[in-house]
């Protein structure tokens, strides 16, 4: 993404991976808060200038790209985030859609499903740079690098 | 986008852009059938390798990443556009939100609100590499080149 905040993590280690995740049905999901993100009112924004956050997570970086309590958004969220050597999301799920698309990087996606009343065990898919990937509804899901 | 499709198109003009598309409540406005289309059912997909169309106009690309006809999707869909020098869209509109992320390159978003009942002179608005804006419901909006 250029010379902005997600670049030295996105460009450099093999070991790293810079997603954008893309969901529908923003507001029935949204996990974290934002208090203390300015609004930017611009039609266009500046990605590189947008605010990032690690939640206290060393190695990786979250920016909400478009969001509900952001930008208003009412039916899809877009997020970038880029996770270094080792960073891994929780196992967890969502009561929408979501797809995801690698820019860079490689890393595994771990994939239940919710067509089993007992899942069993989840796929462990590798993910590459320019893949793309969609998540069912309520289905739990894991990534890591 | 590495080496593959979209590749030429999107590295070398400066009069070129590579935008990613992604709207919500993909079921309610999807403009185009894919009925040539192959399904590809693997659960990571590689967008390099994905179907391809210029829908008859020279210079232009475009790739569901995610979408309904071609993948199910029911509350997001994700599309890969690049236009060549001078390609613009249609001034058009959904019944949908929609999220623009700049890959690449540089154009204008033409802009109308449907917020006055004569929208007026639509505003003009610079886009740029790395840059993002949302189109609200109903909006008549154009990209250009």
């Amino acid at each position: 993404m250029g010379t902005g905040p997600t670049a030295p993590a996105a460009s450099g280690h093999r070991g790293s991976l810079l997603l954008a995740l893309l969901l529908g049905a923003a507001a029935a999901f949204l996990p974290l808060a934002e208090p203390s993100c300015p609004r930017d009112n611009s039609l266009v924004k500046d990605i590189n200038q947008m605010h990032q956050s690690d939640y206290g997570r060393k190695g990786f970086s979250h920016i909400t790209i478009a969001g509900a309590l952001a930008h208003g958004m009412r039916e899809v969220e877009v997020w970038l985030q880029t996770f270094g050597p080792g960073q891994r999301t929780p196992i967890h799920r969502h009561s929408c859609e979501e797809v995801f698309v690698v820019l860079k990087g490689r890393g595994t996606l771990l994939l239940g499903s919710t067509s089993l009343q007992y899942p069993g065990t989840p796929q462990e898919i590798p993910v590459f740079q320019n893949s793309t990937f969609t998540v069912p509804v309520n289905d739990p899901h894991q990534i890591y690098v």
